[in-house]
């Protein structure tokens, strides 16, 4: 089966070199555009991330297929259809690093040329239309699109967007239990998040040594609301919200490099399972992309950790291809029903890995391809 | 005046050293005493602490004041009452290092041969007649101590203790609210601790480089439960622990040297203050140990700061001598009522800076001459 | 073909551990021996190391082939001879932590049985007949096994070892340089090293944090002498040193988790080549792992980098399977006359993976079956 | 004795902040005139560095004397001039962070308008005129101000620069050798250099967590020069530097918050001392600065530790207020003759702190009144 090719907006920022990094040796997908800002554009990929290549996969380097790829400005769309036509672009994840309201609009024009787009950047996220998907937790949502594509006049093209990476440590978890028939009321959760997840440069070394910073802007915000959405259902082309359970959300910088790390309380409504029963729906847990064993799929999504001191992000955050969410120190709430600690690599799972899930997905349903 | 002469039982510590460097110019108090494990008896204090000296205050070395000083094994309480009757042991601070049921032996030795002992071990915290106090919540407990004194059969000599380092980065606003008239019903507190607080050598650096530890031994049960016998009351001789608020804790550890940071969300029962109010009321928030200008006393014990981002450990542990709670990111909680970020110096506030406002207190009172 | 049966000796500490890790998958040989302490005989593998698994490859957990293997007591002898006889120990990897003499005399022993032992300790590094080996620096030492077989009375058994981890962030960048004919004087180097080079716990954090520690016990020695017997002669049935270069090492322990980066300065005797015929020696340089194409081996032993401010740790330890010695800031120096920075991952170029590379030339050379 | 009244060029910055911290209770300076760039003209210097804040002295918050001190263009020298004649900036501290060319001029400016400019900026190390101070090395160097003054046709005005900060660790050591009569040929010194060295923001903490960078830009050349020029003598009204000793830097940054360490490798010329004679130099070195008994002078600039592990930089950046170099490690060099590692507090003596003696010795010599 010919690889579809597929083009990265944003291609030498941090998530776009995780998306090259981590598509080096994928099955479907093959790199074959890369767009990024005026100032990368004419170079070589090469060139254009010499001194700045962060992702660690490859040894230093970015995998030498990119190598030679000429950058494009991501701001001329035409670049893109010329690649479509070449046969060097079926659809772009994009991780732009831009404004907000110049992503927003440069990905609908993306889409608007006929171009799937798979996005990472939080632009779109509150889009009434368009999904914001955890392959395992709302495969569902996908249905929406051709109501988001009626809408606006598109062809072939459409959004998708994936979450904060900052959710991905409770969210899957979370609703594995819910799932299983139990109703969750509150959520308190407290993150420790990575510096990688700020992008580069990120926070200064100055406030990340013999230091933690217990603010990360608007991240308690998405992290309090963009479950709601995920968990809600669709009406009339639009996703609603679930209306629960109320989470509230303190957001810490501190020096990991990757891997982010929540400390979750629960309130349970009704029924209280008890901490084995936690444990065993955790552990069997399974979803859509596992029962379609699509390539990037954790084998399972969420992990139990029984020693004491784990999970800890350097020594858990790879766990099955850093697609996989590991929890621990399960155990009973002195203030509400139950506490657990959920780690998830904040660039892999979080970001680049969870698109690329996303696109499997969408691929699987036809919408890309 | 002349100085009351202390003496330091396990003066070559980790806490025991942050008593040396924090009474190196104590207008009360001098140490004339240093007393330690076997292995360091005999030695120089300068000697037995040569290529392991952590304080920092100083540059590098204690005070010449006690580099003479010849360590006596803290076992031999003859070796103390010799010192007593020479006139360079009034009473003693405990940082001992051993097992718990050797230091609460051992502290008792010390009191039944005279000696009033103030306490950073945990042997004794719960010992129904002996007070742990935080000098600005119930400095009322010290009123225990004839009771201990009558029971037990000692003539001047006593136990008090201060509480673990991870509940004085939230006890102390707490109480502050309770003071005010607000009931407290629930609390959960995620802490981030720094690696100081586990002696040294403590956490092993392979497990605090890109890395944080969500799980510290014993810790949890201590920052539940501890608050609690502070906000007690004395009944029969014995302090009755407060029956609440419910109080649930995540303690982490991080790659910081010195201070705990704690994030905090609170239910009240009955009337909710508004945040304007709960920040007027930290800010004038004033107590015994301010009233009496004791030396090591912060001036104020609540210190709120109004930018988003703070208190930060590196930034805000030195506030105040290190003796001050900084508080910030004073806001609605989504799951309770409110949320904070508290942060103190766990070494000095949380060790050998409470114990020596916990002695001024008891020298006020008259229980240490 | 049949992969070869092998043991680790001392299989449940930080190289152990290594080895475990990068055996994983290897076309050869198939780890089928684990031993350690008496405190690990007995449990299964995956229950020696649980709670303190370092190595991160495989996300957090040993492979699944040896979770069930019984770790048996090193001390035991008998008990690998049983295993060889099963067809499960053909050879062992020693990476023994114990004192020196006792770990000098049981690779002894086990040589004795029979067995090959590839060594990390240093025990052996200075016996005259025991080859100390970098595959691409010294392959001809394993001529001396034959001697150290015959003057001990050895039948298949064996031993040869590897030199320090912090030699080779150098060593085979200089040889290469000697191999292409130049003669090198003197050699000052500066080496700022991982704590995973000195096993767990290793440092304390209270040591790594905010600051740097300039000494390792025993380290500059090492760093000194170890190159000159690499780069020695065989006279007799002895490995005979090399009499220069004089080489003065500075040995820091630096906040890193994985890779040792040297800062060299180099004077050349006779001839001294330009700056980029040094790069070109280094870029052209293969040795014979490479001719052979021996699977641990790297593709290229010393990869150049070009960049202002590379190598660094992190991005660069893993080149090349972590096996590639990574070389930059080529440029003369103000004081001698050549000046670079080099950098290996010291767990798997400096220790486990260098001694499954030398295994691997022991096995083309017919050393082991 | 009334204060002499001083004002900060670029106070808001990292090394404008330590100056307002060490001059907090100077004892012949008052800080009364604040200027920065246009962005924080207008405001009171405690909204200006609100959230900036950076030294910790004064537990996070800058000392109250400055609060309410409006802030001023530093471009608009008409400000300070009013300010002189308010009697409220007799002399300035420039800690300027600008391009180079603007710097110059602006200093120029200030001097030309009347006043001693002390500056921590690079922009005028190397104009031939203008002294480059260290107070115990080259105090001397002040006798040039007068020529400076005459040249341009200032009148009270000059400019006074201090060296770099990486240069501290090693220059005043070399220093004390070579006035005890030893020639020094050759150094080559690899240093370990903090992050608050790069100012604010500075490296990102991607970069500086579990990784170093080798590479400092333009630092390496400052390392090698500036203290020629130091040991230099004055001729015709320029300062000539000295042709030697040979001096080769390798600069890395190190995830290190302040304190920079430097391994020196020595070669003497003629007479080689003894390591016990090199100690005794040391140990017994005063210079000026402490005849006179300056303020900032330490005690002892040199201070020999014998532990085998020290100095480092958490310990001892600190010792004798951070003004103190702390040496160890003195032991003969396998490649040269002598090899020692020094450390000192480069935002203390190596930036403001630095400046304020040399302001201390310029006011000893009547040039600022």
């Amino acid at each position: 089966m010919a690889k579809i090719p597929v083009g990265i907006l944003g291609a030498t920022g941090m998530v776009g070199q995780q998306y090259i990094a981590l598509l080096a040796n994928h099955p479907w997908f093959e790199v074959r555009y890369a767009a990024a800002s005026p100032r990368s554009a004419g170079k070589t990929y090469r060139e254009a991330v010499a001194g700045r290549w962060h992702a660690t996969a490859g040894g230093g380097f970015p995998h030498p297929s990119v190598w030679d790829l000429v950058v494009q400005d991501a701001n001329e769309i035409s670049r893109a259809l010329a690649a479509n036509k070449a046969g060097d672009c079926a659809f772009v994840f994009s991780a732009l690093e831009m404004g907000k309201d110049e992503i927003r609009a440069l990905e609908e024009q993306y889409a608007a040329a006929g171009f799937p787009v798979i996005s990472n950047a939080s632009a779109h996220r509150w889009t009434a239309d368009v999904p914001m998907l955890i392959a395992e937790v709302n495969p569902q949502h996908t249905d929406i699109i051709p109501a988001q594509q009626k809408a606006r006049g598109w062809d072939r093209g459409f959004i998708a967007v994936k979450p904060n990476c900052s959710i991905q440590s409770y969210t899957t978890p979370v609703y594995a239990l819910i799932k299983a028939g139990y109703e969750i009321k509150r959520i308190i959760v407290s993150t420790l998040q990575a510096v990688s997840g700020a992008g580069y440069p990120g926070p200064a070394s100055l406030d990340m040594l013999d230091n933690i910073v217990p603010y990360i802007g608007g991240e308690e915000e998405k992290s309090e609301k963009e479950p709601l959405k995920i968990l809600g259902g669709i009406r009339d082309g639009a996703i609603v919200p679930a209306e629960g359970p109320a989470i509230s959300a303190h957001c810490n910088r501190v020096p990991v490099v990757d891997g982010h790390t929540a400390c979750v309380s629960l309130e349970f409504g009704g029924q209280k399972p008890h901490i084995d029963e936690v444990k065993r729906v955790w552990r069997e847990f399974r979803a859509l992309p596992q029962e379609l064993e699509l390539p990037m799929a954790p084998e399972r999504p969420v992990i139990v950790r029984e020693e004491e001191d784990r999970p800890q992000p350097r020594k858990d955050r790879d766990a099955d291809k850093g697609m996989a969410v590991s929890v621990g120190r399960i155990r009973p709430c002195a203030a509400l029903d139950l506490r657990f600690v959920g780690l998830s690599h904040n660039t892999i799972r979080g970001a680049a890995g969870g698109g690329i899930l996303n696109a499997e997905l969408l691929k699987f349903r036809g919408y890309i391809q």
